[in-house]
């Protein structure tokens, strides 16, 4: 019997932006449903005492991220750059606006191609994805209709994001991307092979 | 051209036991060699503020590892048993006399079957690896032959396990098993893989 994967995704994360790219082909290719989350890792970097990215807290280990990341990206035939350590789009970007968007676009039928958009944005091109217009001209890209902003921005879609993070923490969720098989967590791009077979058993 | 493959271990990681375990193997069929490098991951964690294992100190990361550990041993089809949080043979373990010992092994020619047995004994019989008589034990079995441990507590010696922290700490290295081929890093077991194939081209 296969099982349902969950795709736990935050847009400020560069391993993400990996699997963004490829889950649906690779997710078809093993007969599994996949359910796409977005939430934030700020406040689960915040629990740990992190007012930023551990990558930028660490810089050996986040120097490492960089150059793994390049060779990731080139494996998988991704464009990719390295975003700058200040100023418009440093690493790590703000994910709140887009992760909003995503929820509505989910629900609607074009949360996928607005989420792979909002990726290729930020790290093959390098824009900035707190910026309103472009998430905006994204929306509009993916096939949004209407007031999208509104409906970002209503207080019950802010609230289910909150809950989505809450429900992160109470999977174990500690870092993005993560999958959840049968309510077993499984972390990092490198992990999806794994999580798909174990989803298709 | 095949260059070779440098693999950085450190004792009391667990990762570091999947690719004790596997990397001749894989190695030899990718035609690259290996030279095994024994080194400390706590003068690593220390620069970094850290008293013990990272794993120990994010709750929600450590719990993860023993997890993900249980299912990467099972796909490799090592035994795998998670360590206590305190008492003897606590996580993390003391590699401190055992990378000293590996390092005279790797010049006598018994320091990979002592690396992998002292892994063995660590993680598939949670066995105490601080314990100098498990360790002798292990280093007979592995063909050692007359006074290891004088050769091992030598000053010269002590000197090259301390250079070896040195070198890891220019090379980048943050985290264990490592690899570096060409100068250039890759971290972790599910990089062993990649690592192999740059060597090879």
């Amino acid at each position: 019997m296969t099982r349902k994967l969950e795709f736990w995704f935050e847009f400020g994360s560069t391993y993400s932006y990996l699997t963004a790219m490829r889950i649906a082909d690779v997710a078809e290719a093993h007969g599994v449903p996949v359910t796409w989350r977005p939430f934030l890792l700020g406040p689960v970097f915040g629990a740990q005492g992190w007012n930023t990215s551990p990558f930028n807290i660490y810089k050996a280990k986040g120097e490492y991220m960089w150059r793994d990341m390049a060779r990731r990206a080139e494996r998988y035939g991704l464009p990719f750059r390295r975003l700058p350590e200040s100023g418009p789009g440093a690493f790590p970007q703000n994910g709140l606006a887009a992760a909003r968007m995503a929820l509505v676009g989910i629900d609607e039928g074009w949360g996928e191609a607005f989420t792979r958009a909002v990726y290729a944005a930020e790290f093959a091109e390098g824009l900035d994805i707190a910026d309103t217009n472009l998430l905006m001209r994204l929306t509009e890209k993916a096939g949004a209709q209407g007031d999208v902003l509104a409906r970002a921005q209503a207080q019950a879609n802010k609230d289910r994001l909150k809950a989505n993070v809450d429900e992160s923490f109470r999977l174990g969720i500690f870092g993005a991307p993560s999958f959840i098989v049968d309510g077993d967590l499984y972390w990092g791009d490198d992990r999806l092979e794994d999580a798909l077979e174990a989803a298709g058993k």
